[in-house]
């Protein structure tokens, strides 16, 4: 009977007066990822915005989920139709939102300008990381493809959600869905009713803080009330307009590798040295997929 | 049988033809809330911090949550205990925190050093509003006397959680609780893996923005790196200690009323102009408790 479970024996005796492993952060993972767990984002799908204070605010676009939203988002990094345009609403815990604001500035070649409703995206031929938590707002809930999604098993579809970082289209009352020429970033508490009732075209990977830190516009929904408050931003331009040797590169973690999956088990049940009491489940928008600065 | 569903039909041919009811949003049912709806914050449990560039936060203290800490707060604010106190932690989408930064000033009178880990409290004696809607972090969630909470009716404990805007105590690691000398508050996504980790003492009512506007620190974990770019804070007082006819005053919406269960009601189903699909439910901290200024 000594000798029935001695692996287990081997082992507990091991641990006793032998140093504690360490508790790993979601951090640690992080750092520890092996080159195989990081993908490169393409300099086609990188929106680099200079603000003209110096700030720099680059989005990583979505085709694979809003195509012909970031399609026209392309077109007019590409057409430099954003020249002139302002930061131009801030509102607090919710959006920062730019562009021309509503001018009627003509839309460039390659433009279209009323895009079909992409607010989600067939299920079919994703593969996806289930987030292991219950989702308030729909069916299921995980990862797909380095991003964080929602979808329904039972209707098909997949979608984008809203949270912090998140960048979507802005748009007038539905059936408008908008062009693409007003863009905003969320700066707060994850806005999911916004889910699948706007077009969402990507995420901030870097400099959020450029625009969390702006001031709050006093008008309703935070737009600013003089003009001389806009930010103005000196240039959005697609990573691949830029010189090679300027352009920026990031890489997200595969939201399939098994490093993923073990950051999103410890950031479910944190047991490093702060913590007394692991959740045992997350909020999708608590998991931010990890992405990193190549150059 | 035409006559068998009057009450229907007569209802039925006022709506065709007629202006269709206003769908309302849950800035309506605020503005439109009864007198009988609000309760009024006691000035013993606002603690007013005033920064030297004149911005202005409020915090309302949750006593029936955390009473030795909220008791220490208030010992601490009266011996003036902030006094040049500054923010010297501001990390993005996290918190800001301020206080004295760990030193080793003296606490005053009436200061219990060493607080009970009071992160959760018996869920017996609290009324409760349910969310209706799942929450990752625990059993149950829903609302008690103005707060949001987590509840686990088998195992009999409440706690207030971490949304945006929620202010809680400093602490080293475990078993220290943090007397309450420094406090912080929450500026980004809910980060509900500290619920019953740490001690929650209340809500920024008022000035949210004078914090997750501040520049974010490049240290780890936000930390300033220089004192020079400490945000100093002018005072830190009770409402109950300024000149009568200098107090402010707030009131937070009573979450056992209907008006709040509208409220909740809209928030999980919003069907206003702009909204195409309703969500069908929402996230705990995405139902801010509304706070109004009275005077």
């Amino acid at each position: 009977m000594g000798m029935r479970y001695p692996f287990l024996l081997t082992a507990s005796a091991l641990l006793i007066g032998a140093v504690p492993p360490k508790l790993l952060t979601p951090n640690d993972i992080v750092a520890d990822a092996p080159a195989s767990a990081w993908r490169t984002i393409p300099a086609n799908d990188l929106l680099v915005m200079d603000l003209a204070n110096g700030g720099r605010v680059v989005v990583q676009l979505a085709p694979d989920f809003a195509p012909v939203h970031v399609a026209n988002i392309q077109a007019l990094a590409r057409a430099n139709y954003w020249n002139g345009a302002t930061v131009y609403r801030v509102q607090d815990n919710y959006v920062a939102q730019w562009g021309h604001n509503e001018s009627d500035k003509p839309w460039p070649a390659g433009v279209t300008p009323k895009p079909p409703a992409e607010y989600t995206r067939p299920l079919n031929g994703l593969k996806i990381t289930p987030l292991g938590s219950p989702d308030p707002y729909a069916p299921g809930a995980g990862f797909s493809g380095g991003w964080p999604i929602a979808y329904s098993a039972k209707e098909g579809w997949a979608d984008l959600v809203h949270c912090y970082g998140t960048v979507g289209v802005g748009r007038d009352l539905s059936p408008d869905t908008g062009a693409g020429g007003e863009l905003y970033a969320v700066i707060g508490q994850a806005p999911r009713q916004l889910d699948r009732n706007i077009a969402i075209v990507g995420r901030v990977v870097e400099g959020i803080d450029r625009l969390s830190t702006l001031p709050r516009g006093t008008e309703a929904l935070g737009f600013y009330k003089d003009k001389a408050q806009y930010v103005p931003i000196a240039s959005i331009r697609l990573a691949s307009q830029m010189p090679a040797g300027e352009r920026p590169s990031y890489e997200y973690m595969d939201t399939d590798s098994a490093t993923f999956a073990r950051y999103l088990h410890v950031r479910a049940n944190r047991h490093d040295d702060f913590y007394i009491r692991p959740a045992g489940g997350v909020d999708l928008c608590n998991v931010q997929v990890p992405v990193r600065k190549k150059s």
